[in-house]
């Protein structure tokens, strides 16, 4: 290798960090199965938070976000989205949000929002982007590509894949409800997952919190695979139906997700105390659907 | 709007440009239908341009191949996973090497290759990023949430969106060949585009150049649409047949890509010589094909 590639940036942070699915199992273990989106919104954030550069704010929101949730959550899920639309210094605010994570909640694992996807080729930078730069535990990806196109991230055993499966916006079905072989199509990506793409164990499915019937069939045809659950809370999810639906056996397998209900619970300085008891009546309610 | 939000990035650079759809039939009618895709990876770099960090030497080596070939091309296609890949300052550069196509080859439009899509709360945002930060005249983006979810990216009427239809992989067609009322999913994705999403004339299709056959189809089913084309050189697609399956009734309508074959056609400080000289037998071999 040239002494030029040592210039690409290596594992950083999360070398010495246990599997993602060991690390979901421990925080299931521990009695959460809330997931906190940590999706920021300048305009949104409390006035306490905004002095100096939007990145700068960003990064200063998410460390109380974290500060005051560690404990309650099983996860969080930073969308590059929102880090991105700030530009290279967005890109580095997602970055060491990510590093805070580690370094603050090392038990908490980290599940990067991007949907990413591309051909094979160059899916291998985008897991590199994911996992090494960033140091995610976990990553969102499309299907539409295929499991070829996606073996760069689906070979990185010790990281999550959770792919789409049913979106959670009311146009989702446009494409994904298409019915072939006579099962809709979201049902044939969650069978591919579940039967094919998660060789490795560590493969997971997205499935908007708007939909229980929709996942009471998944969690059918994919028993065992942990589920992403956005939409909780501003996006109107029914929680209780759909963690009813969602769980498996072992009264576990979801990350039920909460963004905006949590980061913006109060406007003013006291935004960390009012994010934590969301995020406890969250936590609370979820738990109550198995108790 | 709060002053706060006068941190986000605004439009750059772009402001004045034509819109994406007039740039491209300009360099059509200038007579040529090859892309180069700007995907540079450090280490394939000539040793004259590897002196300083990563990112800089993308943004050298992107410099010099734009300057040899700009008069060659109906556009530029940069894939943001290998600037992503370098982190923050790999995101700078991408940044800056749109700024300096626009700069430097101004009436050559960029088609930033992103393959995003989210929900359209979020998908906001990554229009944002590629159209105002990246200033990127067109953008790929993946179908599977449906047009309501990518409805920001459609809603820019200036900007192009080229949706994921057909992709190169041999194992594209795990889903995408997944037959409902007896037509497989990539015909309903480029009917969807064509039929409805299309409704500002923006959108366009990606199609991998290893399947004429199936490209005859989707032209079929699209008969207007601009095709993006990847695949041409390096991973082997057939481009005699697929350009002749893919030209409209004009004898354009298509955005042939190469990457690899164009950037590294010499290893040597006369890589930018080198890459001319392919760009130009590459846009000859395809205007051969509707001579």
């Amino acid at each position: 290798m040239s002494s030029f590639a040592s210039q690409l940036p290596g594992p950083r942070g999360a070398a010495a960090r246990p599997s993602f699915i060991a690390q979901l199992h421990a925080r299931w273990a521990a009695g959460t199965l809330l997931c906190v989106g940590l999706d920021p919104e300048v305009e949104r954030l409390p006035a306490t938070i905004r002095g100096g550069t939007a990145a700068a704010a960003l990064l200063s929101f998410n460390a109380a976000i974290v500060e005051a949730t560690a404990d309650l959550v099983c996860a969080y899920k930073p969308n590059a989205a929102f880090y991105e639309a700030h530009g290279p210094a967005g890109a580095d605010a997602l970055v060491r949000t990510i590093a805070l994570i580690h370094e603050r909640a090392p038990n908490v694992p980290v599940l990067l929002d991007a949907k990413r996807g591309d051909m094979a080729n160059t899916s291998r930078l985008y897991a590199r982007a994911a996992f090494d730069v960033c140091a995610a535990d976990a990553v969102t990806v499309q299907p539409y590509l295929g499991a070829q196109a996606l073996a760069p991230f689906l070979e990185r055993a010790d990281r999550g894949v959770f792919v789409l499966c049913r979106t959670s916006d009311p146009g989702a079905g446009e494409l994904q409800d298409l019915r072939s072989d006579g099962e809709p199509l979201y049902l044939h990506v969650a069978r591919q997952v579940a039967d094919l793409w998660n060789a490795r164990g560590n493969c997971g499915l997205v499935v908007g919190a708007t939909w229980p019937e929709e996942l009471r069939a998944i969690r059918a045809a994919a028993p065992t695979l942990p589920i992403l659950l956005p939409g909780i809370g501003a996006q109107g999810g029914d929680l209780e139906a759909c963690v009813r639906a969602g769980l498996d056996a072992q009264g576990q397998g979801l990350l039920v997700s909460a963004s905006r209900s949590v980061l913006y619970a109060s406007p003013g300085a006291d935004f960390g105390q009012a994010a934590r008891r969301e995020a406890l009546r969250l936590r609370d309610a979820i738990n109550q659907q198995h108790a």
